[in-house]
């Protein structure tokens, strides 16, 4: 056990301690990101015309660059209630099996059955879509994590939900598929025959396995195609990294209830979901000049937007349906290598992280896969959590960051996110323990190349 | 959220309020179940002949029916700490959903890597094995929960950890094979080539996809030919039941801090693990003259030991190589037909909740596999837990007793033991899903002549 007068090894927040309202970072930055840009004209793009795709809630949210806290409603707090809070953990173990002087924390958001973060935006989002009397939603999922979570959401205020799911996932991945279908969710393979995006995409590249991108401009297409649907999307905006802000807030509520407080925070970062809910209250802090808090963004070696990437205008998307906005991208044509963490495999990032790094208030790293598994397996039997392989992203680096403290003899507080479970991810666990696991890294050749895709915007 | 005043959704314990010492019910027994026997001599076994299978510590607490509390070492306590307390579950939204005057409370146990209750004994189990100074222990699995959990402990105390599993599981369920194997496990199929008893069934009826009698046959083989090991079970014994005692006093304390009891405790039954932990504390009131609780025992229609057994010494395995309990039994030759919940498809049922429901302590209920996966999706879409098969088994009674309730107008306190999530069955849901599932329950005839396999003791 903790020592007497110790921390407990889980501090769990009382229902009343549960934040009441989301936070809105956006309001607490000077220079803030730049507006979204319509992908006809290029120019900041109308709320009118966002919401043919999105919800009229979720466009206000997405819009509103300065109310600090928007209320949680009482719906979506209950809901809330159902797998909230989770608990900001003292990695007790991990921190001996280190030797390091750190004091190691994680929020783990993975005690959930969709298995990560990912729940915090989709019950907003779905509430938001039924409030607006809407018949249903469409999305697209990778990995699969966000399209669970949407599927729970729906299936609790009983809305239609579609999703579109890159082919090769739905292949490689037929139990992800199930819990989906198993909450009423229709389940696509994509590129599909059942959109126009999709019949292009089949018939310019037979057989093709699909891509985030394609999956993204089918779901845009199903929404607008039918009567009483909109779109939804688990990360990059703005509206997602504000309902995700519920991570943050619950953890600096906890440190606060154990008088404690982190010297570092550190996330993957793949559309920056995660990592933008974690940091947002103590980045808050660090914008006001409260604090002076690091930041680590970790992302995959294969798909490196912040540590090798432009910050410019790019579509969000490959099919170049979505907005395009500012942010650090690789150029909406890359296309990562085959990596296990399909989560990250993204060639942009959230406008705000963009704006935050850009402005040297954040770090970022990237690292490689297998040194991620081998963090990922030494921290199961460690901690007895067998974590995502995005999330192990994070692990990696904070292991990385204790053992530097041990070395120079820091007594550093460090906090990561553990974004999710890897139950639905043993074939790369598999591969990995069979040492059939390697690295692609793109050269700068492919960056350059995929930087030529890049708009040409003002 | 809950309304003021009202007990929160979950009630998680503070770490200095968690159990120090096991239950052991035996000790509040005036009836007691009757003693082990010698499979050779079929007189009662003595403990230097149950120190060659098991270890020495465990033993001593097999054979113990009368020291009512056991501590927790300090050790095993650090690793609860790890993934307990679980949280008491008021089920508000089920609730609301049936309509029903009940109140419902479930007490969770899915929330860890192991994916179910199991890793409470495991733990301890790992833990006085490394005590003894072993090297590693040996175990069988069938539907993957024991195995995944002796994999997790045996990981954390640096134990060699050796698994067979049922040829079938081992086939139909990699993944949780790769989990095992993650935490540093052998896993072996069975019947294997590794052992005399598996090389035996294998020259018997080539092909076979094995049983889990079979397994343990192989596992305790195994244990007894190696320097250094010794073999572990999952459930049915007297021991196992003691350290998933945690279960009830957990959730005992989390009812007085609400101020609230249950007139009623469900809990599926295949060995008894699970509910013999759960209830015990409940149980030992009720033992003492201090309560009227009512408890259900929920097993499979196709393998109904309670409902359809007769109370009779049997053997524990089908290789006829461990002691001999009385216990309610279908006969160690009983194969129940293949049905999704694993956990449940055992002949027996552990000692102490035979003799409880011989007693009249204790009441039991069969039900059929397609009701019970009605109930567990119904309850995934409410409650936001997709359930394991074999604790679908309570939601399905628990359901059933509160819809009773409203029909009788009466405001009963209903607790319900939730063991594990269903991750790792999604082949099952998938058949549920496609209407591809069926209900088989033994003939009578079928009981005879399993009857018939009832070894003459005195």
């Amino acid at each position: 056990m903790a020592e007497k007068g110790e921390v407990p090894y889980k501090t769990y927040l009382e229902e009343n301690e549960l934040p009441s309202a989301w936070y809105n970072i956006r309001a607490d930055m000077k220079k803030k990101p730049e507006p979204l840009l319509d992908p006809a004209t290029f120019k900041p793009v109308t709320a009118e015309a966002l919401e043919h795709v999105f919800c009229k809630e979720l466009v206000r949210q997405e819009l509103d660059d300065t109310t600090r806290f928007i209320p949680i409603p009482e719906e979506v707090q209950k809901f809330y209630r159902m797998f909230r809070p989770s608990p900001l953990v003292r990695a007790y173990f991990l921190e001996k099996a280190l030797d390091t002087p750190a004091k190691i924390y994680y929020k783990f958001e993975g005690n959930n059955t969709s298995g990560s973060h990912k729940l915090n935006s989709a019950v907003a989002q779905a509430y938001y879509a039924k409030q607006q009397g809407l018949r249903g939603v469409t999305t697209e999922t990778g990995a699969g994590q966000w399209g669970t979570a949407l599927s729970m959401a729906c299936a609790f205020y009983g809305l239609d939900c579609n999703v579109f799911m890159v082919k090769c996932s739905y292949e490689q991945k037929p139990f992800r598929r199930e819990v989906m279908r198993t909450y009423g969710a229709s389940v696509t393979p994509s590129p599909s025959m059942e959109t126009e995006a999709g019949r292009r995409i089949n018939a310019a590249h037979p057989g093709t396995t699909g891509s985030l991108g394609c999956a993204i401009s089918e779901a845009v297409e199903a929404a607008l195609s039918r009567d009483g649907y909109r779109y939804v999307l688990g990360s990059v905006l703005a509206q997602v990294l504000l309902h995700q802000s519920i991570i943050g807030l619950e953890a600096k509520t906890a440190f606060d209830k154990i008088s404690e407080k982190p010297d570092v925070v550190i996330g993957c970062a793949g559309g920056g979901s995660n990592l933008g809910g974690l940091i947002a209250p103590f980045m808050g802090e660090k914008l006001r000049g409260e604090s002076d808090c690091r930041f680590i963004a970790v992302e995959p070696a294969s798909c490196p937007s912040l540590t090798r990437g432009r910050y410019a205008y790019d579509f969000c998307d490959t099919g170049k349906v979505c907005p395009l906005q500012k942010m650090y991208t690789l150029g909406h044509d890359f296309i990562p290598s085959a990596s296990h963490a399909g989560g990250l495999r993204y060639h942009g990032m959230s406008a705000i992280l963009s704006e935050l790094y850009d402005q040297k208030m954040m770090e970022a790293v990237a690292v490689e896969q297998t040194d991620v598994f081998a963090a990922a397996e030494n921290f199961a039997r460690i901690e007895g959590i067998l974590p995502a392989p995005e999330s192990s992203h994070a692990i990696k680096a904070a292991i990385d960051e204790a053992l530097l403290c041990k070395a120079q003899g820091r007594r550093e507080t460090i906090l990561f996110g553990l974004t999710g479970t890897g139950y639905f991810d043993m074939t790369a666990y598999a591969k990995y323990n069979d040492a059939q696991m390697s690295d692609t890294v793109p050269t700068d050749a492919d960056l350059e190349a995929s930087f030529a895709s890049l708009p040409e915007v003002r």
